[in-house]
């Protein structure tokens, strides 16, 4: 099959980029590129370890723990360990749950399918730190490219490009790990491209987290199937009956090759303070400056008006959410909540913050308008008091966006907080500095097994 | 959620699809349809063994066997056993591999992906066999209705529905085997949704059988995870962002509801004398015709027509095949295989059959032309000798439809012809009895349990 240096005509896609995946050098990766992977490996960890104790964690455990194989992984915030496969799919699921994970600024969260399969890996066969980051860092490249190349048109079908595109990043990272040759490179991104799935309608139940976590545990043994012989299309994304075509309305494969090397998407990466969809923050922001400028109480506000973009209708439009995972789905009960305790962490989300008689009250008061004209993450807000005033907010761009990103000291902040239910201090400190010196550990197991929760 | 008796009108059909799974009783199977799952059973069994040995099973052991957990369930035809999901994937590929398994006579391969996993989770759990063939009867009546909802518009865009709908049915059973009330099996069809996939572009490769795998290994976690209160969508097939409108162009929801309990699609299921795809047999079945009735040698031929079908030429067309598995995508092959071996079994579509210089040799005098007109079942053959003659034969229906079932007899002759090579006569004898008493059976496990092979 003939491979092109030109992929907009006639563009063997598929190879051009396995061929990037298996060429690519450590060293000539951006410091820039590497730093960036040990703040998304740690936000990545801080999402897994918070949710260690959630039900749809403990759900997904009690229904594979007796098909575990040998104990080769450690699961995040837990005492248990896991064949490879398992802990990847756990962790996936964990790591997204909460829905607090990162976002690349235009489509999908990048870490939750990727970072588990290849973490699971290289304890499993003792990589180092620096192979870890140069896989992530492939492995969301490669996802995120594929996911550009369909998007927005394939998610407004109904694909939840997390679970869609994740795929292919978990079988890159893998097969990169694994060291594959351009043609089970290419067969990996086949095997993962034909378990490509995950449906919008899931939102809301405990199958939105699936998503990530079956794609982290499909990439990953679509890399090792591929590695083992087991043959593919090695047009797997082009071909008319494959992933672009049939998946989406529009696919344009020169968004997967061109700058392929120059560019990175891990770049365009972002982490969010709150713990809710991003597309959100922007209110939530607003309602926290005037909350917080004002010192207003609940008891002070007559009514609350939000004003946001398309999707934040789309997404979050539950009016009475009634657990803490519908809560991440109501735009009022976000707004509310914030005005209530001055915060939008996962406590303001969890079911007791949705019960809570004084956020309900206040929740419907709060109403939000379609602005179409509004960009995905900017917000504004006007707050009526009792007393008769009016407080407007507009909020540009959110805290953690590309504009405004969390700080490193943010960041590990928000891992802190994640964190601190569960693991003594001190080895949350040592996991820290594990994930902020990822790259120079001579295993990368090590971030693994800090993350060993009590028994 | 509203549950409706008129599914037509603004149906919720996946609760009234899961409400009859759970209602069904074993007293309501007609006689025919019990008998109907041990012939299925017999001939699914007997694809798996035949496929033991095969490359791709091989290439999927190595890939998995380190992650394999305790050993509850048997891998068919091989000594090893393993996991319920992994024994579930495993007899999944290898029951699809050979192309040779059984077929609706509308759309999917109703058993690959259905028996593995009820068949391992019967032997873990100790199922009976009626148990077992309930679940059977309900799986595959739940995956080809979903299936018949989207078809042929879903299968036109390029999804393999033997995956897509294949999950459906393994959740199906296995929910049913699991006990799950309407609730968890409405989740369990929901999870099975969010990991529907496999695409055609996949097809002369091995990743063609690993959607029945993935089906059968994904459809059996979704029950056990549904069991656990891993929740889903319970709107999974019909809303917006669903199944049937994300992944078909059509979807007519009424077709998975109408006459459930009175009619079976199990008795729609066809089986195959020859081990390719179900389009090619008219026409092998044809030049078999010809050649036993003249006594044809290949020397003796000059060219041969055949006149097909339009899927004969979209899926068959491949003109020069180079290894066993290319060699069931080419009808130039079949029916130069057919004509030179008198046979059209998996040796005839071995690697060594399809590089036979006596079979290359006629396979390039062998032309093909597509009849818009024709039937998907129906063939003609032409072949033109080297004294002048020209023979015609037109097949309208091909050994094994549903209009020229194959009998019991001819399904028991070829489980023998594909167990014969790997298991001592015996053996064979027992499973056979076993598959054909299923019903009987106080424990269903026999059934895996002799499907043991040689260590």
């Amino acid at each position: 099959m003939q491979t092109s240096a030109t992929p907009q005509t006639d563009p063997p896609v598929t190879l051009a980029l396995a061929r990037y995946l298996v060429d690519a050098r450590y060293e000539d990766l951006p410091p820039a590129v590497i730093h960036e992977a040990s703040r998304g490996l740690l936000n990545w960890m801080g999402c897994a370890l918070g949710a260690a104790r959630h039900e749809t964690v403990q759900a997904v455990l009690d229904a594979h723990a007796p098909f575990f194989g040998p104990p080769q992984a450690q699961i995040a915030g837990r005492a248990q360990r896991a064949d490879i496969l398992h802990a990847a799919l756990v962790n996936g699921i964990g790591s997204h749950v909460l829905d607090f994970d990162d976002t690349h600024y235009r489509a999908v969260h990048p870490s939750a399918p990727v970072v588990p399969a290849i973490l699971a890996l290289a304890e499993w066969k003792r990589h180092s730190g620096r192979e870890l980051v140069h896989a992530y860092v492939l492995g969301v490249e490669a996802e995120i490219r594929i996911a550009l190349s369909v998007f927005p048109e394939h998610y407004d079908r109904g694909w939840h490009i997390t679970g869609t595109a994740g795929v292919f990043g978990a079988a890159a990272a893998a097969g990169k790990l694994l060291g594959l040759d351009e043609t089970r490179m290419a067969w990996a991104l086949g095997i993962a491209a034909t378990q490509s799935a995950g449906l919008r309608e899931m939102f809301g139940s405990m199958c939105k987290s699936l998503h990530p976590g079956k794609a982290a545990q499909n990439g990953l043994s679509a890399a090792l199937m591929a590695q083992s012989g087991y043959t593919s299309s090695t047009r797997a994304l082009e071909a008319k009956r494959g992933f672009g075509q049939v998946m989406s309305s529009r696919f344009d494969p020169s968004v997967i090759t061109t700058g392929l090397g120059e560019s990175y998407e891990l770049l365009k990466n972002m982490y969010k303070p709150f713990a809710c969809g991003l597309v959100q923050h922007a209110a939530i922001d607003a309602c926290l400056q005037l909350r917080r400028e004002y010192g207003l109480a609940p008891e002070d506000i007559e009514a609350v008006h939000a004003t946001v973009g398309p999707l934040v209708m789309e997404l979050t439009a539950k009016p009475e959410p009634r657990t803490g995972l519908e809560g991440k789905f109501s735009v009022y009960h976000a707004l509310a909540a914030a005005l209530v305790y001055g915060a939008a962490g996962e406590t303001q989300f969890g079911t007791a913050a949705v019960l809570d008689p004084r956020v309900v009250a206040l929740r419907r008061r709060v109403t939000a308008e379609l602005d179409p004209a509004m960009r995905k993450l900017e917000g504004r807000v006007s707050i009526v008091l009792k007393d008769g005033r009016r407080l407007d907010r507009h909020v540009p761009e959110a805290l953690g966006t590309l504009a405004r990103p969390m700080s490193d000291a943010d960041l590990e902040e928000k891992f802190r907080n994640l964190a601190g239910d569960l693991l003594p201090a001190a080895q949350a400190t040592r996991l820290a500095r594990a994930c902020w010196d990822v790259a120079r550990l001579p295993d990368a197991g090590e971030v693994a097994r800090l993350a060993a929760g009590p028994g």
